[in-house]
């Protein structure tokens, strides 16, 4: 019997600063609404899909920053879209920013929800891959302080049995880093869900060398790249367009594991994409080509899990 | 002052087992001379560009399966092309069948050697990742026994400071895996240089599900994947056409740092093609999106070098 998983990619418009958390929720449920009358069974929203992408500015208010975070999810501010979800059966994935107490301290964390068909979360992530500053650029109207206002992911890159099949989760700027992908890879991952914002030009600079395509191109070769090197289905959602004057890219996608896009939002609004996900089209890969057992050969890698950064010896000729 | 390397990919259509070794060294030299009436610096030659990609046959006589290796290199069956590359000041990159005394032991390896513009070997590389299997397939006409032929390349994955930057190599198969890239991205790779024989459909089946237009796109994803998250220049050659009744994929291309293809073959027989390589345009990529001192969590990657296979256990929900 096939796998087969009907996902809904539910990327999203901007979110500005000045909209309630009411308007935003309202939008999402409309969304997961449309999702569920095209009969999909898994919805992926985008990273941060309950405000506006606040690590673009500079917060010394601790109360005010606390203002984007959710404190327990599901939680005052969520409850309706998990209501409204349950009813309909359908599972979903939600980026959102995380305040969460551990041993006694209050840690910010890049998160997202897997929630099940039947309204229960069945798993957590948080995002490994922080970009951006510790500290704010000076002179810079936009930053990018993601290193500033979260901790780095604590609980590495698991996957879960769900919808079927093996499934696993990362966020933006996950997905350009081949470790992400190859993690889940080899714990046998079918399905790599990723919400994200990324800017779709340097808002600091009128001529930016890398521009909205470019910036799109990156986001799909990234995502096909993972799906195919690992045989995976990778589901990619944007939130997208101008948000508090600063333009973020779509191109949400969903690719096969062949490493073809099936399906691809063509705006930069609220728009669903779908797909009929057969979750064991990744036997082809993983028996044949991407067969790790049989061909990775982990004693050249070390240097992968050795050290974070490059090592160029001065002086030498090779290494 | 920039560094621009005029870079030239000299794809070969294919070399038929009736093919003499003398023709196809002429074919070589042809292909350098025009190269270097272009003004190219280094010249980039396919995996076993000396011969037809033997291991699609089942040979058992040694003596015919070393006549397509060689003991030494620059040999009796090379001279003339490392006499003519100097003559020309013409660096290049050479795919072959090495015949190895090591420890006293022959040992036989699919290998490349990097030739600096005074004619002299920089370096040596010997294929990891070798795909196929280690016995005939019964009743397949057409086999792929490297896994027969070939030891395991035992040099791991060198860079060479080179034609004034870091210079790595990879063969075939190699280009498919994520950590091929990721090691010398990791030692500040610049140009990544790779020969390939790829087939282009499954010769046994007349009806095969991957075709080479899929194949030839895997080809193209893997090499601009690899080029932009390790922000290198990759120059992946093809030996390309019908070879001895089965098809190889040509899609011979030059990628620069930012994963697009600056170059790309049109045909599948010997062809030319050409690009202005700037090494100081990898520097965008290395400080700033895939600065991996700042941004890499090897703490989370461990999975990745430890061990080949995947691991899926039975009963868990999550791992």
């Amino acid at each position: 019997m096939a796998r087969i998983v009907r996902i809904a990619g539910a990327q999203l418009g901007p979110i500005q600063k000045a909209d309630t958390r009411a308007a935003t929720l309202e939008r999402l449920i409309a969304l997961l609404r449309q999702s569920h009358a095209r009969g999909a069974e898994l919805v992926v929203f985008p990273e941060l899909a309950l405000t506006t992408f606040f690590p673009r500015w500079t917060i010394d208010d601790e109360r005010e920053l606390d203002s984007y975070f959710e404190r327990e999810i599901p939680g005052p501010d969520t409850q309706a879209l998990f209501d409204e979800a349950r009813r309909l059966k359908l599972g979903f994935y939600l980026g959102y920013a995380e305040l969460a107490r551990e041993a006694g301290t209050l840690r910010r964390y890049n998160s997202a929800v897997l929630v099940g068909r039947e309204g229960r979360i069945l798993g957590k992530y948080r995002k490994v891959h922080l970009p951006g500053h510790t500290a704010p650029q000076p002179g810079m109207r936009y930053q990018q302080l993601e290193k500033r206002y979260f901790e780095y992911g604590n609980l590495g890159f698991p996957v879960w049995r769900a919808f079927g099949g093996i499934v696993g989760m990362a966020i933006c700027n996950d997905r350009r880093w081949v470790e992400t992908f190859r993690v889940m890879g080899m714990k046998g991952v079918e399905l790599v869900l990723i919400g994200y914002n990324s800017a779709a030009y340097d808002p600091n600079r009128a001529e930016d060398r890398e521009g909205a395509e470019l910036r799109t191109f990156h986001s799909r070769l990234a995502a096909q790249a993972g799906a195919y090197q690992n045989a995976t289905w990778v589901v990619a959602i944007a939130k997208a367009g101008v948000e508090d004057g600063a333009g973020l890219i779509g191109g949400s996608c969903i690719v096969d594991p062949q490493g073809r896009i099936v399906a691809e939002a063509k705006t930069l609004a609220d728009e669903v994409i779908y797909a009929d996900c057969d979750l064991d089209a990744c036997a082809h890969g993983k028996e044949k080509m991407f067969n790790f057992a049989a061909h990775r050969r982990p004693e050249h890698y070390r240097i992968i899990c050795e050290r974070a950064g490059a090592w160029v010896p001065e002086g030498k000729e090779s290494w």
